[in-house]
């Protein structure tokens, strides 16, 4: 007779909260540990709060749980690693997220994969970032090898001139990385799943709509032809590998013009396109993250409607979150509500969100709009 | 700016567990209070574990919230109205409570309202009992007034000479419950949502499959004509004025073989037989008890699907809970496993359930039945 796993989770943001929340359904135990106290995990299993880099807060993390897993990319799971050494496993591995939160590094693994990637350098001096910008031709993109996300850490140099102020702001010792402006036809996304036995399954590819930097909205499914996707779940599956990642793995594409496919962007962990699969797939993404590391046979990520739309709800200004524009946003039929329990609302923080599914990606887009309209936190 | 409202909860069984998961979800901060450690709640939102009919505990319990429910028609509303008088309101109210959880005063009121029901006496004698079964005829079903559930507390008498040790192991102070033999189609269910304002929506109403005096499984939408389903929907309505619900009512009815229908129990409280709604509708009946209660707009609780089942996995032994089984249920497609986290399984304890959505009931029956037959915890 085994008894039920626990699950542990290194960080305490949204999610963490939503894998929590799948874990503790299947009958799991969860543990969650943050660096400061994280408002997301409050109340749901078990929330500690300590230094995840000290070994001997770790050492009595792993005490309590039957493996480890992470919600973010910057969570210390080397160092988790380290301390659980044969006893339990880590997922994803210190060394998936050591490839993955360097985008030079993400780059290279992906290209030397045979993945097809936007053209990039690695620069290591300003003199290599105007090169990099010469051979490409303007606009080019600049980015942070490290920290950068949702519009953080990146400029578009459209001329030579904005090289240098870009270069000063995003430079690490290592440099930053130069990448092609690519047009592109649409933006796409897929969550794919991998267990440490190999097994493996993928959501169905979305659109993603951004906006300012930030994804906006996911429509489910994309607006795509079907070879495209099975274009985009083959490049998936090969990205997965590439980073031996186990659990799940957020991938963000490009759609180009004429209908070839770039990898944009890896993220180890749910995703936020991915969170629409709560309602519309038979096994949401966090249940299926929960399933992965744990070792439990994986969930089918089917959608169980004909469509769906999730929008983001972003703060608006600075202070502490209230309710304003909630009840208006649960009076719209259908509007599945996800609110995250930050207390602290600032300016663009993902402080929720909403899905709807419907027949139709536009009839679910217009309701998942206005109700996510309504909720000024 | 409002803050996120604080929702008690007195019980700490499934069904707590499960509308807190909802309320988490929508920003809502929980508290449970149960008389002895409940594992459903534990790790979920705030568990307190105190004796609920004291005073001082419910006074300790009502200052931390904002609204007050109940997962249980047990639970003791009426106190903590005493408590939460003037300050903070508790749905259902204790007087619906009263009348529910007493089977005469419930068939009395429903009767009353002019709702049609299976012929009864309140029996205050056994003479009366045998009077009633006469006027009946066999078989008849003696019934505890109160505390009769899953086929604990009730008897069938096919004969005079059964209602003598009948009535010695069910008849209270005041007697017992003695109600006509039903045959009947099938057995039917649905669930009322009903705000303090009046405002109502209700569920699709479904088939209800039981074995062995339990719920075994669900089907959702019944397999009834649109008039049929229009009737009971008035009836569930009229039923939920009839006793003054505020929050959910669960109603079990019966088709008869003349397409009539009847109304058999009440459940004041979010029901078994709407599981369900977790997966296939826009909004669970976990949720829009939450809203509910807490003076929120109800959510949708239309199909998102075309059709579901809902199988419960009961326990099989005696002794802690393990999870034997568990991985071959998950790996069934298409299962939503919920696993309640008792931590001591009974034979026939409702441990958990298993719902799948599919394009008819009769596919996803199959493989919820499928899933949980696998499941020996």
């Amino acid at each position: 007779m085994s008894t039920f796993p626990t699950i542990g989770i290194l960080g305490g943001g949204q999610l963490g909260r939503m894998s929590a929340l799948a874990a503790l359904r299947l009958g799991f135990d969860v543990h969650t540990l943050s660096p400061s106290p994280a408002a997301p995990v409050e109340g749901i299993g078990h929330a500690h709060v300590g230094d995840w880099t000290d070994m001997n807060v770790l050492e009595r993390f792993v005490e309590r749980c039957d493996v480890i897993t992470v919600e973010s990319e910057w969570a210390p799971a080397d160092r988790a690693e380290e301390v659980a050494a044969g006893r339990i496993p880590v997922y994803p591995s210190g060394n998936t997220l050591h490839t993955i939160r360097h985008k030079g590094r993400q780059k290279n693994a992906l290209r030397s994969a045979g993945i097809p990637v936007a053209d990039y350098v690695c620069c290591h001096s300003l003199d290599e970032a105007h090169d990099a910008a010469r051979s490409f031709g303007f606009p080019v993109l600049l980015k942070k090898f490290e920290g950068s996300y949702d519009g953080y850490g990146n400029a578009t140099a459209y001329a030579s001139e904005d090289i240098g102020p870009a270069w000063d702001a995003l430079a690490a010792d290592d440099g930053l990385l130069v990448e092609a402006f690519i047009p592109f036809r649409r933006e796409l996304a897929i969550v794919v799943v991998r267990s440490a036995s190999g097994a493996h399954v993928t959501y169905p590819a979305v659109h993603t709509i951004q906006q300012d930097h930030r994804c906006h909205a996911v429509l489910a499914p994309a607006p795509i032809a079907s070879a495209t996707a099975a274009r985009v779940v083959e490049l998936a599956r090969r990205a997965a590998e590439a980073v031996h990642a186990v659990g799940l793995l957020g991938v963000e594409l490009f759609e180009l013009e004429d209908g070839s496919i770039l990898v944009n962007e890896l993220a180890p962990r749910p995703h936020n396109t991915g969170h629409f699969s709560i309602e519309a797939c038979h096994t949401s993404q966090f249940e299926n993250h929960v399933r992965s590391v744990s070792g439990w046979p994986l969930g089918d990520p089917s959608l169980r409607v004909p469509a769906a739309a999730m929008v983001n709800i972003l703060g608006h200004r600075s202070g502490m979150a209230g309710t304003t524009g909630l009840r208006e946003a649960m009076a719209v039929p259908g509007a599945s509500i996800h609110i995250y329990g930050k207390r602290e609302v600032r300016p663009k923080r993902k402080m929720g969100h909403v899905t709807v599914t419907a027949s139709t990606t536009e009839a679910a887009l217009k309701l998942a709009e206005e109700a996510a309209a309504h909720v000024q936190l």
